[in-house]
């Protein structure tokens, strides 16, 4: 039979089991974390109705988009978790009870040009809170705090957490009468990590947006001012009271920064920064970017913001809400990439290998089964093979334990068990078996899924 | 501006915040069992070229196929989770250990007619272990063990594997000098269930099978024989010595219904089944079903069986192989509709809210800091709304404590724990509050997510 070639398409990742199991592992880590915070999870379809999940039309992602008919109806793969939730909270507005806390951890798709690090299918991780007409400006502290503390669990140290307003950017470019102008202004000052000031100011200054040596003078030396958060709050209180956007702008951020301390979040971990915007338009007051101090070519792995109306394609209803998205795919790729995975980590498919020696399995069986009920995952390897085949499989795996049952142990009721890390073993009954083993693991499974150097 | 309908596709699912929490609780369970069993989690992608995903060809699926062009790549949705893994073991085969264990929860695309109770986006909960040349027969008991244990965890009580072997099948129709129209008897035979003994009887003896009424009756006596596993297995025993296959397929069933019992499967809910052949040609030994007895009519709710030739289209390796699927979200429906899920367990998105009664939120925050380090997930409710409609948020997203923190609580270190079931308020030290929440939700979380009436 003539063969097929096996592959795996580009841009889409898939990992080998020892990685899969620390993907896994940071995942399951995030669903405590926002679970903790009082966010229910939600799973929408992959595919939606073009029609619905292409309401807001346009946009640089519409040509990124998987689309295509099936029978006479128009589809679409989601290209975010955003359009879904809001198409969600609309549908099913009379049946749920605002605020609406939800968490998603799932695959969205844009058909980007394959290139390292870039994916096709990649996993969004996101939180939202939507209110029902209001939502208290604590969310917007929170919504950062719940980061920290999800990246902090992952093992994660040398980040920071970016905060700015759009409200203090609108407020003072009404106050340079370039209100019309702010959407322009705000993309070309987003690139200034990239490109520098002097590009920036140039940008700022070219025909397209046409400012002024003064104006753009000016927007350079507010975004310049940096600092401990303290300096720059206070550096924004000598604008105060020209602008009243911006006057509310500088209040939120205010509070933002105190309810931040109060969450638990150090000044080292979330920096006032007036230079991050976010290109989007929807943003409306509070937005953040998260940075890898030590790698910020890789640009914001964690990015959001509030928002004054999440479903407004779909509904009259006003929906404000505040959100945040984490990139795994490409974080995971990043942190494999520059040797944060803690390989250190136990990531076998199971703890214990049972390498039954007689050719009846019953007394195996009955032994695995008594270390799964005391939640060790237990391995019977019963195949055909020689005693060190069977040896070389479990260190392949890194599989802990291996659990050896001849006629000597069965007939006086126990079994040796091997450490294969450190080769000792010893002859215990099955229940000293278990919590020898359990011993074990607790300390084996301490670490944290990334392992960062850093202070 | 005018709205777009919001709408979800017929045919996929899309839960309500309470039954997403009830479905995931679910799928954590099937994961830890599976993990227990040392089965390793894998996630391949949704999309495969459409090459490689229908390199089998042909058959009843290829028309369901959600299949597309994007750029001038052509690119198919999979439409279950075995031909992904065939491909992942025939791509990976060098980098991966046998025998390969591993488990898949995932949703998968059939663009089946719509109908009630039929999903096109739907979740398959996959086992398989996969040798490398040759693989032991107790993993075919072992298989059917963890589904036993899987839908016990998950509190389904009234629910029988039917376990048959496909060499009984293939041996009893080369005594008859039946070989080559086994295939076509095996899938007339399988509509016993739904079409009665007669009918099979006229269908096997019409033209397209052509058998006479001897033969006709012979099968039919043959699948008739039932009664309990050893009645039924004593009864093949009759036939032993006609035919090399058939006594193998018998050793090999006698085998699986040791082990099955050695593996703490009751009697009960195992049965040999000489009906069961499954209709799909790759199954090659042991094959499953699995009915739930109250609920026969909605058919086999896992299903799954040895093969001997896993990835024979992307690979000269022999791989042979034992897997079972549980299709996920066509069980979750029929388990709501027929009222089978668990309504009493805790499906709130948070344990506890904290009503703050002061303006500043710092103290609520800190107790909330308290509450979750301790594992106990916690809202605070900061939106600017009356005490009332705070109770009846709590209330209507059952959320089991709130906590009520005011100037006179803060200032003598204690708060208000309200239990909202049973109207107990006590007030307590943040320590205190801790141990009495716990205990409280330790009662709640203990039931299991299916109520199975049955014994």
């Amino acid at each position: 039979m003539s063969k097929i070639q096996p592959r795996t398409l580009s841009g889409f990742m898939e990992l080998l089991p020892a990685r899969q199991a620390q993907f896994d592992r940071m995942v399951e880590i995030l669903r405590e974390t926002y679970s903790l915070y009082g966010f229910t999870p939600l799973d929408t379809p992959l595919i939606e109705a073009s029609e619905v999940l292409l309401a807001k039309g346009g946009g640089e992602t519409e040509k990124q988009i998987y689309r295509f008919m099936k029978g006479d109806t128009d589809l679409s793969l989601r290209f975010d978790l955003t359009v879904p939730l809001a198409k969600y909270v609309a549908l099913n507005y009379g049946k749920l009870t605002f605020p609406f806390r939800r968490f998603q951890i799932g695959k969205v798709y844009r058909g980007e040009r394959a290139q390292r690090g870039r994916f096709r299918e990649f996993y969004q991780a996101d939180i939202d809170v939507i209110g029902d007409g209001k939502l208290d400006i604590s969310n917007e502290a929170e919504i950062p705090a719940i980061i920290y503390q999800a990246f902090t669990r992952l093992g994660l140290k040398r980040f920071q957490i970016r905060v700015n307003n759009r409200k203090i950017l609108n407020g003072f470019y009404a106050m340079l009468g370039l209100t019309e102008k702010s959407g322009d202004i705000m993309r070309t000052v987003d690139k200034l990590d990239k490109i520098g000031a002097e590009k920036v100011k140039t940008l700022l200054m070219d025909e397209e947006i046409g400012l002024t040596e003064e104006q753009a003078g000016e927007i350079l030396t507010f975004i310049a001012i940096t600092g401990s958060n303290e300096a720059v709050l206070s550096a924004l209180e000598g604008y105060r009271g020209r602008n009243e956007v911006f006057d509310q702008g500088l209040d939120e951020l205010n509070t933002v920064v105190k309810y931040l301390a109060a969450f638990g979040v150090p000044q080292s971990h979330f920096a006032v920064d007036l230079t991050i915007a976010r290109g989007l338009d929807y943003y409306t007051g509070t937005v953040y970017e998260t940075t890898m101090l030590d790698h910020p070519e890789i640009g914001s792995i964690c990015s959001g913001g509030r928002y004054d109306n999440l479903a407004e394609y779909y509904t009259d209803k006003q929906l404000p809400g505040v959100g945040i998205s984490i990139g795994l795919t490409r974080l995971f790729f990043v942190l494999e990439d520059q040797g944060y995975l803690n390989d250190a980590l136990n990531t076998a498919p199971a703890d214990v290998l049972i390498l039954p020696m007689t050719d009846d399995l019953s007394p195996a069986i009955a032994l695995a089964t008594t270390l799964r009920q005391a939640g060790i995952r237990t391995q019977i390897h019963a195949e055909q093979k020689k005693f060190k085949q069977k040896i070389s499989y479990a260190d392949k795996l890194s599989i802990p334990y291996a659990v050896f049952l001849g006629e000597d142990e069965i007939s006086s009721g126990v079994c040796a068990v091997k450490d294969l890390a450190s080769g000792e073993q010893v002859k215990l009954a099955p229940a000293e078996a278990v919590a020898h083993i359990q011993a074990g693991l607790d300390k084996l499974n301490q670490g944290k899924p990334i392992l960062d150097k850093g202070e």
